[in-house]
């Protein structure tokens, strides 16, 4: 196929093909995303500054396609809709979470996210070191369960070497498709659970 | 230096160059590993049958200090213990993190690890399913922690994105060098608490 020899690159295109490398194997370069877009590693700085500037335009494409809650909420099912979405945004892109958690968040659609979720905690009457609490724990809750949803179907294979307790839970649960999505909300009720009976104004 | 031009290969030497690669690059192939270990593709697989028995040594390498408590403590402090090693062990590897969820848990003293936590929950009253339940949300939190240790002294940097809360909770607590203990702590409480509160035989 014909192929212009210069295409216009965009925020977008730039996010989706770097994606597309970390999801094949976990890293990219200027370089190797340059010839993937096939374009001038020079071109890709008029565009960007610098491999973090792609970061957060990967972290940006991540979230994009979460609808922040409405005002109706209460603020413990507010927060647990946005972990929700947040998880499944994420998990599509398991190999992308290190990359994200080893720069600093500066893209504007995820700070919004945490702008909505300070309010929530603020509001509930939590002190702003609280806060910052609450959001770290949901952050790494979810970041993990995003790194589980992508897990093989038998996360454990130990064979021989499991004992009673751990070959009953396993026979029980190993292979069930809802058994990623069961965990996760069965924890995410304990942590936001948790946080209402902390919250001041509970 | 001289060097012998067949080092011996152990199954030690191999995890620990493999995690080299990993902390470096966040990959790693079968030839880079042979090339940084000074021996052919073929020598190693006289150790190993693939990359997932190499995961599997990553794994073991990444826990091997981790002691397990003794039979002093009670569950919830037993299992609160853990925690702590099993975050800590795994946060001076950040970038092994997905490459271990990706893989089926086969190794030895990650089992073991396993073995005493079934343990733990099902002397607590829990049924085979929610033991597994409680394994996996403890698991996804102390991995998105162990990110998020890794993680730079300014996880956050919304410039003028803030909102009044975000502004005012990262005010209060960014570049403390306890702010991701102290967050870890919270969250852990939150969950060990919550699973104590739902223990059949609390």
């Amino acid at each position: 196929m014909a192929r212009p020899l210069s295409p216009k690159l965009s925020p977008d295109l730039i996010a989706n093909a770097a994606l597309d490398l970390v999801d094949l194997r976990g890293e990219f370069t200027i370089p190797e995303l340059a010839k993937k877009l096939n374009v001038s590693p020079s071109s890709l700085y008029n565009h960007v500054a610098g491999k973090d500037d792609i970061i957060e335009l990967m972290r940006g494409a991540a979230v994009a396609a979460i609808t922040l809650p409405g005002p109706g909420l209460d603020w413990v099912a507010a927060v647990r809709d946005i972990a929700v979405k947040y998880r499944n945004s994420y998990a599509r892109h398991p190999r992308l979470i290190p990359l994200l958690t080893a720069y600093a968040v500066r893209d504007e659609t995820t700070i919004r996210m945490y702008n909505v979720l300070a309010e929530l905690f603020t509001g509930a009457g939590f002190s702003p070191r609280r806060v910052l609490e609450a959001i770290t724990v949901l952050d790494s809750y979810v970041l993990g369960s995003a790194l589980d949803v992508a897990a093989p179907q038998n996360v454990w294979d130990p064979g021989e070497l499991a004992a009673d307790a751990l070959r009953d839970a396993l026979a029980d649960s190993l292979g069930r498709p809802e058994r990623a999505d069961d965990a996760f909300s069965f924890g995410l009720d304990l942590i936001v659970n948790g946080l209402a009976a902390h919250a001041p104004t509970a």
